[in-house]
């Protein structure tokens, strides 16, 4: 069993993605890490807006879902293998604004094309072939990466068991277009934007707004009051300081052409976009839908997903009392990772019972 | 009684007022709005961030609480004297940033002192007593004017008998100090900006991003979803629009230096500063005290306003349930104005009773 683990972090590159708007991107590339028991069921991991591919990480370098997924734990990597990209769009390795665009040899910039959340999951599943990937049991996500499960199961039902979407919504409301806009707005009307020809790594103002907009979605009224009680260092509330903090470290990381490209496929998120609307989809959701909301979510209201879920035929919903809002997906394992495992194992014994008969 | 009826729309100067900094502002200016019946007794009326003092205006120009101003209406102008004025910092002919420094004789511009909400209060006491107002009977107001309203309660409370205290909480929590920090990151660094010295009258960009930072929070989630529905026109979706809609309207009307100073204002709110917490503010309490909390406000938590109110000896709350959220104190009026008149009513009867005996 100890030789059959692995850790990979590479890319792969897809020679032609034709986007759901016609356009044609050629030469994509992937980045992902790829770990746990090679021979395992796969488990895609979609990640969300800031994220990377760097789920699980090594030892030195913990991913962003490390407390998830790792030997032993929620998702059991002695048992399944773990596959992530970088999202299409992103700008840690794969295809984006700052990859260079085979036709020019230049940086894509502002012209890298408008991508929707179908988009990412073509891209995906097409990276998954040439990883000769047969068969995923599971695709899970939160937030943007939710928006991706949750298509997965509609766009690749039969390649795909199971769909775990957190923190997530059937379609992006306009609560969170809102938010968007703002975001949007600030990139696009900072002076230093130049329409997105900024020199390479320039650390724009209207990035640094744009996180701090994200920032107030992603945790509660609760939790920032808990946390930061008025309190104030010299002149400053310690809550405006770290507000600063985030939008400068995002702002040195972050690219904000890319940040705008994830945003718009954000903004495109509507599973019943094109199909007749969302409860159509819901009724011919043919995947299972294990589906996890966070108490004192901003913009994915709680409600909205478990209506939806519960129209899915294979679908259930969980609802998670937390003091963290929309960031619950990342924090607090103890208290829904164990839907993750119970489910995944669940199916396991559904399957070999099926075997045995 | 329609000869005791007037309306009156003025200005009124304050020679001088020592703010809490210890800063001392000469030749205060406070517009106001006067209406109602001329002997009746007053009640003042603080508006909120973006509000002016016209809160009745005539029927060609209608004051933002038309509906609940009037002859006959909740706060009834046949009863009552009612007095606003526009607040201290704002920019609508009261002293603020856009006003002309006597000392200097150039607009203050950004070099406007920093105020507080007592200071507002301050000014406001100072200009009824240049407007011979001997006693208030209520004190009423929303969002910022709520602070404004439960400030006049600590700091006067023999001159008024009762506080209204709107869609506000006793100290503005670190949720509401980090929403006014976007806005001020937004204001303070937008290039035109220049450290507050801007040509007077150029619309900012910062401004238009404040203001929509302040929308998300004024409506809820649900109001949002039910108005636009992800509609778009053209490529932009509706709630878009609005948003770039309300943000250029404000700042085409609204001084950006204005904004900072008054958002900065409220960051100072909490009404146990220097006075060993809010706790200790509640016991001690003297006037009535009314409060009212909206269902789904964001960021003025109905618990927080409820608990303070409950340990007020003569404190009242009463929760709206409503779809509006923090904006609930500028609609629905018949879902809570008849708990502004009956306390209105419910005194002047004890105290006739306490008359006759």
């Amino acid at each position: 069993m100890e030789n059959s683990y692995s850790y990979e972090v590479s890319s792969i590159t897809i020679p032609s993605l034709t986007l759901e708007s016609g356009i044609e991107l050629k030469n994509v590339h992937l980045a992902y890490e790829r770990t746990g028991r090679k021979d395992g069921p796969v488990i895609l991991v979609c990640h969300a807006l800031t994220g990377t591919h760097i789920v699980k990480g090594t030892s030195e370098d913990r991913g962003w879902w490390a407390g998830l997924i790792g030997p032993g734990s929620y998702i059991d990597t002695e048992r399944f293998n773990v596959v992530a990209f970088n999202v299409l769009g992103g700008c840690e390795g794969s295809s984006g604004p700052t990859a260079v665009n085979p036709d020019t040899g230049e940086r894509y910039g502002p012209d890298f094309p408008h991508i929707t959340i179908r988009d990412m999951v073509h891209a995906q599943y097409e990276a998954l072939q040439q990883l000769s990937v047969q068969h995923v049991e599971a695709v899970i996500g939160g937030s943007l990466g939710g928006m991706q499960a949750l298509e997965w199961g509609v766009l690749y039902p039969s390649y795909i068991n199971k769909v775990f979407a957190l923190a997530v919504s059937p379609a992006l409301n306009d609560y969170g277009l809102a938010f968007n806009h703002i975001g949007i707005t600030a990139i696009e009307g900072d002076p230093e934007f130049h329409n997105g020809h900024y020199p390479q790594g320039a650390g724009l103002k209207g990035l640094e707004i744009a996180r701090m907009v994200g920032m107030v979605t992603y945790r509660t009224q609760e939790l920032f009051d808990q946390r930061f009680q008025r309190e104030r260092t010299n002149e400053q509330f310690n809550v405006e300081s770290y507000l600063d903090y985030q939008g400068k470290k995002l702002g040195k990381r972050f690219d904000p052409n890319s940040y705008l490209t994830l945003l718009k496929a954000m903004n495109t998120h509507d599973i019943g976009r094109g199909r007749e609307g969302v409860d159509k989809v819901a009724e011919s959701y043919r995947c299972e839908l294990i589906s996890i909301s966070y108490e004192g979510d901003l913009i994915y209201s709680p409600q909205y997903l478990k209506d939806f879920t519960e129209q899915v035929s294979n679908g259930e919903h969980y609802y998670i009392p937390t003091s963290f809002g929309h960031d619950g997906f990342l924090v607090e394992f103890e208290k829904w990772g164990g839907i993750i495992s119970s489910h995944l194992k669940h199916h396991q014994v559904q399957r070999m019972a099926t075997n045995i008969k």
